[in-house]
């Protein structure tokens, strides 16, 4: 059991009515408890929340008046991460209940259709279940080298394999298209992340459905999936971008602060970033 | 109104036990009632039927051991399209209902990101609604050629708009992709279509959402929309497939016979294929 | 030494005015000596023959009016493989020759810059020179299975790498990109080849720049290099296609015909394809 | 006729002996008239020059060891521009001489066979010569934005077709691409070229066929073609790379200077930039 305390602050320059979409809060779910949890928005915009039918991720939608904006949302949670047992078995697909089957199937960033030979001469011959999946997770990360920029939001899996670089969005699509060719369900989960070596961000990992269970790995090994703090869970980035703008906008700020209580820090970070604009 | 009665019949050599996932079951919906329908596999298969959480789509699931495999489905009809006005104007984001939102996501055959700005080129001078969605149409009947065999299970909208050929499935995914780079949310339509050309076959279309409801297009003009016995309602093919099979198969006959009733025409084709095994 | 004849009878139906570049003529080189050659193309037709400037190969030009078209071109000629050693070393860059140099590029179907990381993590950690080449042709011999029909046209190492599977101008391309990729000089060799399993075909293979020279590999182990009746040597297809077509025609037969004398074979095949036309 | 004074420094810092070969220097042909030139490396560093087979572009290669590593180039020259008639026609294909019909294929940067229905779509319908090139040019300037970092040494001519952003070289690159498309020979130019707005740097135009000469077109409309002080012709970017480096290095300055003499300007830049090692 830990506790973590989470904030991200947002600024734009909106230059024209805008659209956004935010999936910034912390998700609802056995195992991750919501202690306290606060959402600012800039005075005088309308905010809308709701939740998907899938996985019932929380997003917040406002329209937005030219000028500045602002988005702070802080949480305070107790994390509790079950023991992931190391023989965990691949469940073969006839026995994939019928909500997880969806991840078998390819998505926009993760094409497991067209990696689908790479996978099995790559891993076919190990044996299938929680050490497979492990190798994979190794083969990521021997094979890949982290790289901020040398990516962008409309670089796949295909992509990633063939470039061998990429940041914990790519690690986590090609493991998740990796282990679909193989049949091992899997999906993308975003969150808050703690980062021995600031800054602290947004990370990426992905989720594999074994022995009739999801279990988180991080291909990066840059933070521990027991201590993500879970914002949402979808087939790929695009279900779950932390943000998803239709307008003109500036981004201005991007703060996270990730505090895990048992540790002596406290990173702030600060970006000055074009944000992705719809 | 109009009545209709398909039928679907397929039939596999299974090489090794093997999991089929079948979408052919007409869909139960508004405008579209099922008088009677039947649905037949070889004896000794155990079937699970299910609904998937967004769309309602029908599924059968079901395991089969090597050896000849046969599905039959037999649906009669009543049809009633209402008729869909010249005038519908386009929804602006802030007013696209949250479940309606996710069909402005890029989606494994529809990178709507990636075409973004060619969108925006061809049609972002015409006047939003529905216009621009039947100039969208028009442009796709007359920029493409249908041409069976120019494309395949991988293709996608972005090699459609490269290379100007495809078969009724990738005239959708460019038509959604398209939308979706307009902010008009869209999606893809499967069913059974009778066509004044043998062979009757499934079809694909798709749907824009305007004025807050989905209007059906078909760019290759070969069917009417509001004829459409509809199977099944996705973000792409890869959600509404007729068949997903893991294991390894080989499609031995597909044969589908459509009746309007009203046409005096019983057409049936018998295809020898390869299945896509997965 | 060996002795070898060949024969191609290539029939079209010209449906406009056409220009065609044919590349079938053996080529005229050390260890390839010509005994005799005929060349024979419809009548009416003014022929014009050409070398390139690069590497020689023999094209020929004409302009054809519309109706039915045949080239036919036969050879015999003796062919001696010089012994190829398997300790040729690397040439280290700066001691690759100036004209060799460009075949370290990047070139339309050979992408070496795309796989230059995956190159270096697959064969990387061995010793360069010869026995490097060789697990290069050792793995695109067991990771690409040979399947006609996989491919076309426009097919690219990058794809091939990706699936798996294609024909003898993937596997060869895959090797020209993988050698580039470590700093081997290498091109696309197309000639006339005997096959223990009919039909006879045009083949191609790839050549690699070690120890000073250049060595011919045969990735699909269908053929022996040392029995290639060479056409063409270029940087990729694209410079040693068999036929370069503007216009409008619809290929009707292509025959090839290989006689390596010291084997009891003589084997034909006739194909009706629809041509390349551009 | 006019007079410009080119000069380039360049400065890397070489992590591991490396092997450079720079296109730098002036080419020498008809129009453009050497007055004096002066090359200068590193001392200790042994160069070697030649020209490429195909256009007598000249290149300098050198194997330089760990440590700074610098190269200054400066030349004077008279450039005169003949003429350009407006009426050029197209060079039917049977009337393209031997060594110009390559211009027609597609290249590792230029899939001309990609765009070949697209080209035909957006230009087919056109008169056929210098004003269907005229409209492949305003086309270029209307459609794609001059955007410094959206593309890459990767970016291919389909990409920029789809993502309508890039350099000069993407703009150049696109429109040979389109230009091979529709039968007429294209092939890339760099060089030196005086912008109005600095900083001065290396230029990339395109070069068509046109009533049996070569036409130089700037789709960017950044540079005068006539004006500008040729260094390389080539196929696309990588066979007239200002610089292609074999080994380690970072690249810690690059300076241009262009002076036309009778323009009041004299204008220098400075880049740190990590250099492409290979």
């Amino acid at each position: 059991m830990a506790r973590s305390t989470v904030e991200v602050v947002l600024e734009y320059e909106v230059l024209a009515p805008s659209h956004f979409c935010f999936n910034i809060e912390a998700a609802q779910r056995p195992g991750q408890t919501l202690l306290s949890e606060r959402l600012a928005v800039s005075s005088g915009v309308s905010v809308h929340g709701f939740r998907d039918a899938l996985e019932g991720n929380r997003f917040i939608r406002f329209e937005a008046p030219v000028g500045p904006l602002m988005v702070n949302y802080q949480a305070s949670l107790v994390l509790e991460a079950p023991p992931v047992p190391d023989d965990l078995p691949q469940v073969p697909v006839h026995q994939i209940p019928d909500d997880v089957l969806r991840y078998l199937l390819p998505t926009r960033f993760c094409e497991s259709d067209v990696l689908s030979t790479v996978a099995q001469q790559l891993f076919g011959h190990l044996a299938p279940g929680m050490a497979r999946v492990r190798a994979v997770e190794q083969w990521l990360r021997q094979s890949l080298t982290y790289l901020p920029g040398s990516t962008g939001p409309m670089t796949t899996a295909r992509d990633v394999f063939l470039q061998r670089t990429g940041v914990c969005r790519d690690f986590a699509h090609l493991g998740i298209t990796l282990c679909r060719a193989l049949n091992v369900p899997a999906r993308l989960v975003v969150g808050y992340a703690w980062f021995a070596e600031p800054p602290q961000d947004f990370h990426a990992m992905f989720e594999a459905w074994l022995g009739g269970r999801w279990v988180l790995f991080d291909p990066t090994g840059m933070a521990e999936p027991g201590r993500l703090v879970r914002i949402g869970t979808g087939s790929d980035a695009k279900d779950v971008a932390f943000s998803t703008i239709y307008g003109a906008v500036r981004m201005t700020r991007m703060e996270i602060f990730v505090d895990e209580g048992d540790r002596d820090t406290q990173l702030r970070v600060q970006a000055e970033l074009l944000a992705e604009d719809a």
